[in-house]
């Protein structure tokens, strides 16, 4: 292996130091020496081209800056990562690690891990980016260590291409009393503290001079928001403390209380109704208070408010524990890059279909910070008709769209949502759907309007998940592999409003299934095609799943060995 | 499982509902109450018995108090442990966790996991103890949770029993500076807090703004103390610089420098001299900067201040980090209890061999808090000599001596261990060879006190260390366990100065030898008898004695899997 590397580091070393080689060539000239030269002379050429590479800074080191990175394999990039964290962390597996299941370091892959066998260089900074300049292609960072090590350090860092995957924050929607008191759960970290808080709060709760209303409280643990993560974790918690904590602690068991608060009529909404009344039957006969329907007004230190939407009732009830988890909100960083470039009234970053930030041909995002502005058919409408009207009659035949109808379905994948719904069979039969009165050869533009006005009704924002975060990753990576190659010979469909074709094929989302684990081995997972699958399968389909989507091989081993340790030996409850 | 959980709480449910029972009992008198009656009858008994239990309570949890809990069987206790950590750490791993060889939680093991299968009642309360109020038989305790669940919680617990293992804290010999800017490494926290400031200091050194002379610094790695903790930090260190961060950080790998301070002549000084020449050969070749004779005198949050003891040289130095571990100190709660029972001017509890602390029948201390005050033969030497004269002749034969020679040797060893030094065979020999004119059968007072004049030279304490507090431990159990049977039959030695027999045997340390891991897979093992083995073999020795002292098959399970992890994968180097 080191031997493997002095060959992978040669050439630099030829690069950094052509006087040296040249020295070293001149020394050896006598005998063998021409190969060297040759070889010398082909380092001098890519050293040239070194300083043609393009430098493409990533910001951001979860699902979506990751899969990037893992996936560009080009050399002629020079990548600078910048993430206040210098690891990625498998997210779906917090609410595990909140409880022990799985351990935090189990869930990280340290970047430099990821990057270091690529063929193109990479600087990592561990820092935050405080402004994105677009205007001067650069970005304004701050380092993130413990600052005894020196204060704070600013600096920047100038781009070729920028790729923004910032990710979101917890949104708290300006509840008061939130920010101070809550537990989030959306880093490691937060994991790691939620871990500890439970384990204090049943200590604390052994502490003989504790009243046993204190107790009480103490061991209420509130979740808000019955979104996946939060059905997840009070699943997690509820196993925690029936399989471990109850034997431990066996005289505080009866005071534990854990309270599911969401404020729509049902959990898992964007679930399928059977999920959901699966996953609300289990919690109640597990003894979690589930409460749908309950908004949270307030929050103080020791005490959560909240309001019944059906009857305006307010309540006031004391925990010992909150996790917030109810959706996401912008990061600052981006709100103030959004104004910016006079995007001030959104909540994301507005991408085209090929993850560019509009208006900005070198800045792309992704991820939860992103949204993609899926361009309306009617929008296009005049210009999709005139390219297909060759001759300009303004007139078209069915088979005149033949010619581009793969462009149509490809840059405006609404149609053939369109035509799925409808349960139509090929762009005829859409076209002719719509001529109600009689059946025409020939279509002129008021029909063809008529015939898609419905179309863009199709079109959808893609949720904040990982699975998209990820998909998004990996298709701007085989972009930035394809670059040279696609710049010369376009794959993408036909430009309607312009010229010729796009470099890509616009980024689509293939759906592969969304998981609900519920506790007690069972799992809730709703796979492509309405496919719904509840109980103890489940479960193993959702363990081989996460197994393979692991980063790492490393990473595979720990969290499936600390599957294992569960089983055999329980969660572990030290305090640390 | 739980079946079998059930009936062991029955009796419990029975003693405390005692009216319900009854209750029960007649509705069922009609058939087969009969047996229910006597099983009922029994209970009341052991209830009664229940009255008598003794309160032991039990301050700390590492090496002394966990064996205690560990050993102690006998179900008539109620035993209350009082503790800021609610685990048992295997201290002689931190080391390795500051570098992530062995995960923190795979050296932890919860105190209720040890012992909630033990026959008796145990009550655990995560708390700091405060203040040991002998007089009235009480500890006052405070709450050592997040303050946040409600602010600090006072109360107090009493005793029958007290068992002091509080461990010690470490010195800083009132260095200015050390206490704000040093890491120790005595809790598993201090090794978390080094392995995140280690990769902080790696990545602050690779932000860009930093200037070479500031990242020379950051990457200085200063340990203090060249002990078996601070030796074996620096091999860890090196190993993880080296093995894992050099491939990672590759621009980084020559400005790091590990520097070992230790202000004797050499590392290692209570090992064997081949031990130490070999430790320092290798710390030069692995190029660790190793400075002995060299005092720190200050330390500031960038720099640090030594004198070389031979020239007097004054030397600031720029770190990046510092560990500290020169040595153990004493607690603030046993400082103030010491003088409170008048032993103010010492370093920690003087006990006496049967680890009672001095003037206290019911209180005991042990571990790296406590020393046996090993009783001098010279003190009892009339005792000792009227009791071998039974006839009260004032003059003894050998032979005389042959009925309390056993009682001699167990309670003075330092009668046995003078002799073997001088290589005497027997104690007649030992008082043969003091009567230095001429050889007599009979022997006075006056000759005896000679014979024995040195005897008491060869008293030492015990070293501080794990293997001291866990054999104390083991013992101190085992007394419990028999505390009734030895009250009938004492099985301890003469009572020179009283009548009868001690209650037990005294505490005897078996020295089973220690190990300097190295670094590189090497370690030096110092073993019983002069024995001493240095390298490759040594590391796995190391290995197998370290996985098999684990407290539970769990932790051994985990240990060894991380050992495994860090032989395919490596460290991990990600900020968490």
């Amino acid at each position: 292996m080191s031997g493997f590397r002095f060959f992978r580091r040669t050439p630099k070393l030829i690069q950094e130091h052509p006087r040296v080689c040249t020295a070293l060539l001149l020394t050896g000239i006598s005998g063998g020496s021409l190969l060297a030269f040759t070889e010398h002379k082909a380092y001098a050429h890519s050293n040239e081209g070194d300083s043609k590479k393009k430098k493409v800074v990533v910001l951001g080191t979860g699902w979506a800056g990751t899969s990037f990175l893992k996936n560009l394999n080009h050399p002629s990039y020079e990548i600078h990562v910048v993430s206040p964290r210098n690891y990625f962390a498998f997210t779906p597996l917090l609410p595990s690690v909140t409880v022990g299941t799985v351990e935090a370091r189990s869930v990280v892959e340290p970047i430099r891990n990821i990057t270091k066998n690529k063929p193109f260089d990479t600087q990592f900074r561990e820092a935050e980016c405080l402004r994105i300049d677009a205007e001067n292609k650069k970005v304004l960072c701050r380092s993130s260590q413990d600052t005894n090590l020196g204060g704070e350090e600013h600096f920047e860092v100038d781009y070729d291409y920028l790729i923004i995957a910032l990710g979101a924050r917890s949104n708290t929607f300006n509840t008061p009393g939130v920010e101070e008191n809550c537990h989030f759960l959306k880093e490691v970290e937060d994991a790691q503290r939620i871990r500890r808080t439970v384990v204090d709060c049943f200590e604390r709760a052994s502490i003989p001079s504790i009243s046993d209303e204190e107790r009480k409280r103490l061991l209420h643990f509130v979740i808000v928001g019955g979104g996946p993560t939060g059905v997840e974790f009070a699943a997690e918690l509820h196993d925690f403390v029936t399989d471990d904590l109850a034997s431990l602690y066996p005289l505080l068991k009866d005071h534990v209380q854990i309270t599911l608060l969401e404020a729509a009529d049902h959990i898992l909404n964007m679930f399928d109704k059977r999920i959901t009344t699966f996953a609300e039957q289990k919690f109640r006969r597990d003894g979690i208070n589930l409460k749908t329907g309950s908004m949270v007004t307030k929050v103080t230190d020791k005490a959560i408010t909240t309001k019944e939407r059906a009857t305006g009732e307010i309540k006031s009830t004391e925990y010992g524990m909150i996790v917030w988890s109810t959706g996401i909100g912008t990061r600052p960083v981006i709100t103030n890059f959004m104004k910016e470039i006079g995007q001030g009234n959104r909540r994301a970053l507005a991408t085209d279909e090929w993850l560019r930030v509009e208006g900005h041909e070198n800045v792309y995002a992704m991820g939860d910070c992103a949204t993609i502005n899926q361009r309306s058919v009617m929008a296009d409408i005049t210009e999709i008709f005139s390219k297909a009207d060759k001759n300009k009659t303004g007139k078209l035949t069915v088979n005149d769209f033949k010619d581009v109808i793969k462009d149509i379905f490809e840059r405006y994948p609404q149609v053939e949502i369109h035509m799925k719904r409808q349960q139509l069979k090929g762009f005829n039969a859409l076209l002719q759907n719509s001529q109600t009165s009689s059946k025409k050869e020939v279509i002129d533009i008021e029909v063809f309007k008529n015939a898609l006005s419905e179309v863009d009704t199709q079109m959808k924002n893609l949720p904040a998940t990982a699975q998209v975060a990820a998909q998004q990753g990996v298709y701007l990576a085989k972009c930035f592999n394809n670059m040279e190659e696609c710049e010369k010979n376009p794959e993408g469909p036909l430009r309607f409003r312009g010229t010729g074709n796009h470099r890509f094929h616009p980024f689509r989302y293939r759906h592969l299934g969304q998981f609900a684990p519920l506790g007690g081995e069972q799992t809730a997972a709703q796979l492509p095609g309405d496919w719904v699958s509840i109980g103890y399968s489940s479960q193993w389909l959702w363990y081989s799943v996460y197994a393979s989507k692991q980063m790492s091989w490393r990473t595979r081993m720990l969290v499936v060995s600390d599957w294992g340790r569960r089983f055999i030996f329980g969660r572990d409850s030290s305090r640390i």
